[in-house]
């Protein structure tokens, strides 16, 4: 397997020239690269035997069906990318599918597989992510098709752009033949890389919170005003950054970040009177999550009562954990197992196209190692012994689900 | 002494109401506001029997002197003010030092007064500060003349538009026969406020450290990244603010501020890679100062150590203090004193055109409680009686000035 994981890599490679920015990988929701990648995963699908159809919504998608079955198994990820990107986000999980689906052909799968490269997920062009698998899992809202990128182009316009008609995207939803849907993506963690792992069983996408703490003072003059007599919404936001790092570090599975902050005046000279920062929590239980939540905003309290500050929270997002089909992640960890490694099972703290599709259809998800835990960046990679290791893997998994089918 | 008091007081809202921006008080160096200022001060000054003159960096100049004096006492502060100012910063020094001046006229003082209403000290509009009091002590550097504005014009430029020679500016320096030099100001702090206090004594403007501190860790994905598996850069600036505000308020008299922040990505699903924050110590003692400085570095570096980031710091500011003359500050104290109030003794947090003239000739100031301790905003003001308390102690001063002289 180890010719099927170059190929993989080498796909994943050459996809990557196809961009909007030469010299960076970029390529963002039907833009024209896109058909550069539609072209050549078509000729990808089509030597596989492979029915091939483009979707109102952009989803390039292979189906090869054994003569009399009713039933599929879908699989995929995305094709589009962040800016300045690495090669490896989403399209990976594409090609190793497509290596997924070789397999199944050779050892006679008794469903179909439809391979889908799903449009877009990173939510760069207009600010909302998986229009993609929202269409393929029917849950594509026609408000969404009103959102304008940067240039003023509304998801309409781009679809029409493309030679497609937004009219037709609900044609594009799944029917009742899905039996389960599989994504195979990068950890884009460090978690698998420090334990020396290459693959992982996702057992949950994590649900997160996110908003914004601003605490209050009094912007005062650096030189005149003494210790005693200040109120310093920066001091008081640093207490309670490291009150979220500690919190966070004393609560197994949860990621608490302040990435983000800003003050007022923001002036050597002037000690802040505004400190804002932002709060992004994640849990796979959302109990967990949200009990977290109550109490690093309650730490912000006190840390403003005792400080004499104003404090103000202002909730973003609460989107409660998805978790995976239980029977389809026990598949996937013995199948890791029986290709001779770990089984283990870890939550993604990222979303992805799996978190839309779980809603609809029994769903899980692999991952492979992400080197470094880089992701999102031009040195994004992933280990050849790593695809090999997840070729192997989805071979015992499919053997699996053949023998359950039967 | 209330009418002088009230007259004062009222001088400073007329001037306020001459301004660059209707409904806002923004009166940079030179502009056309400083012509009505100069027209209503020199009316003043004439009232008074004084001769006026403009010199050629701007400062408007006023002398009284008794026959047969060759010395003087100079008096003064400035009438630029920032953007968005109140109406007492600067301007109220020079109009409390007309009242002082007519005192002095009644009393037969027995040397010149000469008021200097200086053209710029904030350094708002070449970002340089003192260029009005730099000339008249003789330290005007002729590199100045080319510094530009927002609008590409020069120091030069501004001086000859405002019909001035700069060529003459050698000339607006002081000679031999100003003995002494004194300004009243605002306190622009919170410390007499606190104690409730109307008056002190200035014995130093603090001397100042100024400089950047960087922390360097990994950007990382919020979600994906382990608490255990992180190097956050705004986790380690944050336990590096907390520490500063730990170190000065452990140190009498030391005043640290961390007021400008900026992390990179700066995104709320990101972990800071880096940190980049703003330092400024003062104090009154140089050596106090530069190792409190040191230790704040020290302390940077052992959370940068123990937390694995990367750690920089770039020095841009080392002002040593200036000291008030001990005797005329112990006039002035005592004078206060002898108003009947206490004989308060402070130093200075901001930097004053005392601090310019102090290297020349033996100098002390006047501080006039700033209530609220709000300075630099338009809700800036004063007490009433603070300023008669402030003439008061004036008229005590120059009995005892001419005491000594006598």
């Amino acid at each position: 397997m180890k010719d099927q994981a170059r190929r993989a890599i080498e796909a994943c490679r050459r996809i990557a020239a196809m961009t909007e920015e030469p010299g960076r990988i970029t390529r963002r929701f039907l833009t024209s690269p896109v058909r550069e990648v539609h072209a050549f995963l078509q000729d990808r699908m089509k030597g596989l035997g492979m029915s091939v159809r483009t979707d109102a919504v952009g989803n390039l998608r292979g189906l090869w069906s054994p003569a009399g079955a009713h039933e599929r198994l879908m699989m995929g990820s995305h094709i589009d990318s962040v800016p300045d990107a690495g090669a490896f986000d989403g399209v990976l999980g594409v090609m190793i599918a497509l290596e997924w689906a070789e397999l199944a052909q050779r050892m006679e799968f008794p469903i179909g597989i439809e391979v889908v490269a799903f449009s877009e997920e990173e939510g760069v062009r207009f600010g909302v992510p998986f229009l993609g698998s929202r269409a393929v899992a029917g849950r594509f809202d026609d408000a969404l098709l009103g959102l304008k990128d940067v240039n003023g182009a509304t998801v309409a316009d781009s679809i029409r752009q493309f030679g497609l008609n937004p009219e037709d995207i609900p044609e594009a939803a799944m029917d009742q033949s899905v039996v389960a849907f599989v994504e195979i993506h990068i950890e884009q963690g460090p978690v698998l890389d420090a334990e020396n792992l290459p693959l992982a069983a996702v057992t949950a996408i994590v649900g997160q919170s996110r908003g914004t703490l601003v605490f209050r003072g009094q912007a005062n003059h650096a030189g005149t005003t003494p210790m005693g007599l200040r109120r310093d919404a920066l001091s008081g936001a640093a207490e309670w950054i490291l009150a979220v790092e500690e919190d966070a570090q004393g609560t197994g599975g949860l990621v608490a970040t302040t990435g983000k902050i800003a003050v007022q005046p923001d002036a050597s000279n002037a000690i802040a009177g505004e400190a804002r920062v932002s709060l992004d929590v994640r849990h796979a239980d959302d109990r967990i999550r949200r009990a977290a939540l109550e109490e690093l905003i309650a730490r912000a309290r006190r840390v403003a009562v005792r400080r004499e500050l104003g404090m103000e929270w202002t909730p973003l997002v609460d989107e409660p954990a998805v978790p995976m089909e239980e029977r389809l992640t026990t598949f996937m960890a013995d199948s890791i197992e029986a290709a001779g490694f770990p089984p283990v099972r870890m939550t993604s703290g990222a979303g992805h196209d799996a978190m839309v599709m779980a809603v609809r259809v029994p769903t899980t998800m692999l991952f492979v190692r992400s080197p470094g835990g880089i992701s999102h960046h031009p040195s994004e990679t992933v280990h050849e012994d790593d695809v090999e290791a997840a070729i192997l893997a989805g071979r015992i998994f499919l053997e699996r689900m053949a023998a359950s089918l039967g």
